[in-house]
């Protein structure tokens, strides 16, 4: 169905407060695309619209919100009607929208919820973010060693309609540690006689409740798994992150490590939707920053002012030199950013990854160098051109090594790797390009 | 298991052939470790592995490996054995595999696949490199809307260990169309004498197979799927894309826009493989064609001669203003290649983006003119400081547009946006600042 047809529905839907009508939205379109739709309404449409849903489908639809128009859209919903909502939602996402509410709301939302709700929600709600406790949710099916097949299945008939996924299960002891998992296609493959511990996988990978969301994801994606069990200190299972919430994390981490890859600071919301302000406030920082850099690069350039007033000429090659430097740095430092976020590389790799890099670097300065003595040749004569030949080498070299090493170095501090962005490192190499350039020519050219 | 341990213990049963300890190895290590340690093996080590575990073990363990890894070992195979093992791997898998074998190879292995088994690699294998052709496999399971949920149940049960996902099954008619799909929960939950017809959901989300694999994964995110459909041009179900595919091809695309980003051409394997010589090759031809766009900065310069000459001061400024517009331009580029990448943005949204951003990039420049006027007052007095502070708004704004636009006009002309990268957005925008910062010390200082 066409965005626009959608829209329109769902608008008349909501100005003839038509329950029929709006309920037969969802027969034709999916929840997510609705969603979509609904982020144009206000958030008092939004109520409105989904006033006239059932519960369980009202539910189901906010899941697919953005997290801030579930917020805007909770805030103005009467606490009654939010308490029941947050009765239906997922464990995970109730707990992100919690989060996401004004202390005194959370305070005024409590008391409406059963108490097994209101633990599950302050328990979930209090992992910091960007943690697997932050990603899991609690709606996950347990089983029992010393149950038949038969009995799990119809267990896990029973509680389908409750839990994010039945498609993999966990078997916990009495004190709930994780003994092993058992997936739905061996269940219904197996003999219904046959004990559950029997039939059980005992080697299980799991994530630590204080873990980085990217260790989740690449856990999950080398293991091709469905669900991630999550245990606390005492290896306990308190949850368990779904393949489509580590999916939607590997995205947001790329989105912000490009964003860092640029020296823009993570943006706390889709590009679409944040204001100008933020923008500017994101930005800002390192680009002030980064002018102490430029500074460095300006004292080199007055430290050999007599060298340039004698060879002006030379001044011509600065933006080039200087410039490829600076490239050569922003490529290898991108790449090992990379393959450090995606644990292509590790940090014991880095002495073969060093020398790998200075043959590299050494083989392109070189070609550069051919490439750039024949320009010096034809526009500053022979001496000229052996300034700026030695020069692209040089600058070429350390460039890419600095790029290559400066993730290393802040990922060895504890430092995300990824500050080591395009512009900042191009700003150090910079400066490094100035001094070795006019380095080669004030020492060549006897000044 | 520690790495270390693990290779020591595959070690000791390859040196022995003890089947039985490389068959125990499978008990306590998950097959994608087992696989990571193999990468440290020689091809034939590897084969010797291998060929003591059963055929099943065997096709599971070979689908962990780095498809550079699986063309090595398959080439140091024997034909007969190399077909077994093409008979017990998934659809996909072993398309991708054949894809990568010599056509030599190719012609040898065909004859000893059974007739339906070579048409499947042949026709999966024929997709281009990244489509959902190329991404999807052959191993899903189909019902018939006239069975009833009992019938399903069986035919799931028999199929299942064939198939790559029995969670999500489709529903086609008698020419291959889809006309619905049920998921495995759904089917458990239901009355067995129900018809698949009556349950299935009929608003089908699906992709076409050419549609490019960045669609495909955003199509998974967005609606949260297990498996996406893929269709040929006449509407026929040919094959299903699931979402641990998705999510590797989500993480690779990434991965290459992260290169690119850096102006780096997109690696054919993960960092710690790839050889000196691929990496140059793969930097080489950037850092060569932006030394064309550096020259304009020194031809600016160099037109400008004159007003250096009477103003040396002038350059200590240069790196500095040149530089924050650059990384001004490097932080709108890479914001908008990311959100066009996403889907965050679209081609539509350009005016609403652009508007914000002239917003934004003068506040920027304003901020950053303000820091720069106390310096140029300070080394060069206040004509210079007028200068340089004008220049600064100038080209922060306009290295923030141009590192906007871009993007947009890659994406409008139908080149990857990725392209509009840091390095050759600040190339461009050096040599930009350059003519705008001289041309305003020209003006004002009325040389």
């Amino acid at each position: 169905m066409q965005k626009a047809t959608l829209f329109a529905t769902l608008e008349q839907a909501v100005v003839a407060g038509d329950k029929q009508a709006a309920r037969a939205t969802l027969e034709i379109a999916h929840a997510a695309d609705i969603a979509q739709a609904i982020h144009e309404f206000t958030a008092e449409q939004a109520v409105r619209f989904m006033s006239l849903l059932s519960l369980p489908d009202h539910a189901n639809l906010f899941g697919y919100l953005e997290p801030n128009a579930q917020a805007e859209i909770a805030r103005v919903m009467t606490r009654n009607d939010l308490a029941a909502l947050f009765s239906q939602m997922e464990a995970d996402e109730r707990a992100d929208l919690f989060n996401r509410l004004s202390k005194e709301d959370q305070h005024a939302l409590l008391p409406g919820l059963a108490q097994a709700e209101r633990e599950d929600v302050r328990r979930l709600a209090s992992y910091p973010e960007e943690t697997a406790g932050a990603l899991m949710t609690s709606d996950y099916a347990t089983l029992r060693g010393h149950w038949e097949v038969r009995k799990a299945l119809k267990r896990l008939r029973l509680e389908a309609p409750d839990k994010e996924t039945i498609y993999q299960t966990y078997v916990i002891d009495g004190d709930r540690h994780l003994i092993g998992t058992v997936s739905l296609r061996e269940l219904i493959l197996a003999n219904p006689d046959r004990l559950i511990e029997d039939l059980m996988r005992t080697e299980v990978v799991s994530a630590k409740v204080d873990d980085d969301q990217e260790e989740v994801t690449k856990k999950i994606r080398h293991y091709d798994l469905l669900a991630l069990p999550v245990m606390d200190s005492e290896q306990r299972l308190v949850g368990i992150v779904t393949y489509d919430d580590a999916m939607d994390a590997a995205v947001e981490e790329a989105t912000e490590d490009a964003q860092k890859s640029a020296s823009v600071a993570k943006l706390d919301a889709p590009m679409n939707q944040v204001s100008g302000w933020e923008l500017y406030r994101k930005r800002v920082f390192w680009l002030v920053l980064l002018v102490f850099g430029s500074l460095l690069s300006g004292a080199g350039i007055a430290y050999f002012e007599d060298t340039i007033a004698k060879y002006v000429a030379l001044v011509f090659f600065m933006p080039l030199l200087v410039g490829s430097g600076g490239n050569a740095g922003s490529q290898s430092a991108a790449l090992m950013v990379r393959a450090l976020a995606t644990g292509e590389v590790a940090m014991k790799d880095w002495a073969k990854v060093l020398g790998r890099e200075c043959m590299v670097a050494g083989a392109l300065g070189i070609t550069m160098a051919v490439a750039v003595f024949a320009l010096g040749l034809f526009r500053g004569g022979f001496e000229i051109a052996i300034v700026v030949a030695l020069a692209m080498i040089s600058v070429v070299v350390a460039g890419s090594l600095i790029g290559l090493c400066l993730p290393f170095i802040l990922s060895r501090v504890k430092l995300d790797p990824a500050t080591a962005s395009g512009p900042l490192v191009t700003t150090i190499v910079d400066a490094t390009g100035v001094l070795i350039y006019f380095g080669f020519a004030t020492f060549i050219l006897g000044l």
